[in-house]
């Protein structure tokens, strides 16, 4: 693949890391988990605990939501990154949250550990450009049509402007399938290993939509060689504001990463002792 | 498709027309040409004359690019609204082209006519906000995964800020076709126009990628009833910066507009001689 | 496209055309239609007179249906292929009918004057053989993922078999798209055109699944360039068996034909005046 | 999903088991392995050792291959079924070949242990009814463009012939994607589970098309819950007449399995102690 010069590894050995808190990414297993949308202070806070009870090490939630209906909720703003913030004072978490808007990306990094970039704007090249000059690390998500080429290309963007720290998350991509709400596309997880140096994550609630598909996922992701899982929680999914078929409770979260974390230890230890994906 | 209070025409006889220059977009047949990007003032002074000799109506012509790879060139910025400028004063041509940043929008309405919104930016609801805002029309141009329930929630987006002008135009979806660049899906055209009141436009050039499909897309465009044409022309398509495969030479594109004007005639005399769709 | 030595046309004049009764296919403009399903001898027999009133060439009807539920209706099979015998006698009308198992060729091909191959079986190779080897000109519908290389390849086999006489016909291919029931992709007719010397015909029935969308798309596949149609029509189209929402009564058809003739004359005397595609 | 009487599961808890052989497809987990095509005696000997050294519980390879061109490689035929029941004699690992017409369906079944159908012969409806009729298992792969129900739709024909014993795989879809063959869809894996009594197995050497993957991949299989994997393994994979870049060599072959196996064990040891997919 031409024109990748800065996301391309040459030598396949070396993997890009990036410090968040106390999180290596790249080299630690990270679950990020949280809500879809910051609704509240106390789901907000109820949510970041169960989150760090359940062995995640960051939380997510979004301020700012693009829906595909302008009549939908659209996310708390600048109220919401507040929330966020006391969350993270209480908990310790480092916050990753959604910016949709150039002229937001200042103001965000002031609330954000990292800035995530969601699959409707991955090609929004101003938007890139913006977090590319930024010091906060992003997570990038694919665009639900978008090919490799072209997804790796936006995190050529970002980097092209100074900023190395981009992470990619896969999140399902739209195929004619119905009974889930994307295909997750898993082998896009070894392929970004041996083409770049970034760390890729995946996010199974996004790509199946369905909350009895996202431990079996969760565990295909682990071994595929995901370096880290997106995960939505809710302290009560009914009465959420938006994806509610996809938000797991605090408990089914808890059972989740304890199976997660166990087979990233076997996989670790068994089937690829020494290193990444060669055996 | 519940929620599109604004879009959704209850009486099908109602239409709503656009008045830019001296055209009246919904009511006139409308065709918009030039270069894929402005490149020189050289360039888009004699495609503008080409395009005002070739029956146009109003002169496209990119000053921003989306483009997949950071280093492809990226337009020519303030300098390309510019020489729009002169040329559209030269020409009396109308001025449509693309704006890709929420920040850039109120400086490109002093020299745009018609803000274009591209197919990557579709779902930027960031920048349809701010378009919904200005008191331009706004010409939205098809996501390329995008169903029509979700394309004309972006119109309602900007109907929603108060600006009633939306053009809406098809360029193609993406399909498993690799011959041609994208699939014209020219059935959106009666679609759209049984379920909206808008106007509905249909750009041949970036839906086939192909020189020689361009001619027959744009015929059967006019005869499904699209309500205008967008095309690509160059001087030297061979030296074109960007879409050298796809611009008509201002030779094709008298040859072209001349075919399409006397099948509309035809279509407006012969085959529905009273009003729109019905028969 | 390499391995394309039979269906490809060297010399871009050269177009095969096929006779059958008095039609000339690839020459004169072709409209067969008739029910999706054969339902009885009253149904098609009516059917049938519509179809020749309404300047129909060719009566088509299943008797054989590939469905996707083994419990939905399969078809009348060799009653099927009577009823439409009986109907041929009555009116003159050629029959155009699906085959769908290699052992039936043989003997369906003592009733059809053109044997279908549906999009399903587009890449059934024993059968592509099968009808390779018979006397009968073949329609073959395109596979609904198929692309113009993969859909170019199955009128290979057949041509390779002996049989020169393949019409192609798009029918719409699987897209995102839900508000039609497939994308009908009209720029594959001339890209057939320029790339083969084989009839191609477009059937908007399936291609859209929608009443209304079918007169814009059959007009617009007139503009494009095709060498006719395949239209759905049933006597009462609420109570059909199969794809009841996309067959026109006697009156709509008559109504729609009057005007796609139309059309057809004037592009062949105004548009196109002395050949094909090239103005 | 209505109209799935036999495939549905009512009890979760029920699962269908097949025996063939020593292996009990649904219960233990099974590795069929060997060559695309049967291309000679000699590979198809060597390649059937190295398949049961390699842990391998049954022996796949295509007499009919199902080709895009009519003028490449198409199978040995009977000839292949003769090699094929050698290797078994030889080995002892049951066959898994493909059949393509329903003429042929008698005849292969004196050779075959299980009756594969092909993607492109998903919804070959006369095929299905004929192996439905037949007493041997069927492994039915998804078609690369189906969607869940209308593959269960197709398992639903076969059962409703009379035979009970389906198993489904799945062999990756077709999207935009162009760096791998094909999707794999690993979430139709539970998918299957919930819905169906039916086992599910995974091939990632089609589903992937890229030699790198097929590891990653059929680890991932394996934690999403798959009942088996279908492997593409040749003694000479460069030389190969079909699926060239997909093919493992019996060493890569044997890595691979002793991996998979090893995280099978510890999926049913430590992550589903007790049962299926429930913690």
């Amino acid at each position: 693949m031409k024109n990748l010069k800065l996301v391309k590894s040459e030598d396949s050995a070396r993997k890009s890391t990036i410090k968040v808190g106390n999180c290596e990414i790249g080299k630690d297993f990270i679950i990020i988990a949280g809500p879809c949308s910051v609704e509240s202070e106390e789901q907000t806070m109820l949510t970041a605990e169960a989150v760090k009870q359940g062995n995640g090490n960051m939380l997510r939630g979004g301020a700012f939501k693009p829906r595909t209906s302008p009549y939908d909720f659209q996310g708390l703003g600048l109220k919401g990154l507040k929330i966020l913030e006391k969350a993270k004072l209480k908990t310790g978490l480092p916050i990753v949250t959604e910016v949709i808007d150039p002229r937001d990306v200042s103001w965000v990094c002031e609330y954000a550990d990292i800035l995530q970039i969601g699959a409707r704007n991955m090609q929004n090249f101003s938007l890139l450009k913006e977090v590319g000059k930024s010091k906060k690390p992003v997570l990038l998500k694919r665009g639900m049509y978008s090919t490799l080429r072209e997804w790796l290309n936006c995190a050529e963007y970002i980097l092209a402007e100074g900023n190395p720290d981009v992470i990619l998350c896969e999140r399902g991509i739209r195929t004619f399938e119905t009974y889930t709400r994307n295909t997750l596309d898993l082998s896009i997880v070894p392929a970004i290993k041996e083409l770049t140096h970034l760390p890729v994550m995946v996010d199974p609630s996004h790509g199946t939509g369905k909350l009895s598909l996202i431990e079996p996922m969760s565990l295909a992701a682990v071994a595929a060689g995901a370096d880290g899982l997106l995960l939505e929680v809710h302290i009560n999914p009914k009465e959420a504001l938006s994806d509610a078929d996809q938000q797991l409770t605090p408990e089914q979260f808890v059972n989740l990463t304890a199976k997660v974390l166990k087979l990233k230890k076997f996989m670790d230890e068994s089937i690829y002792p020494l290193d990444g994906l060669e055996g």
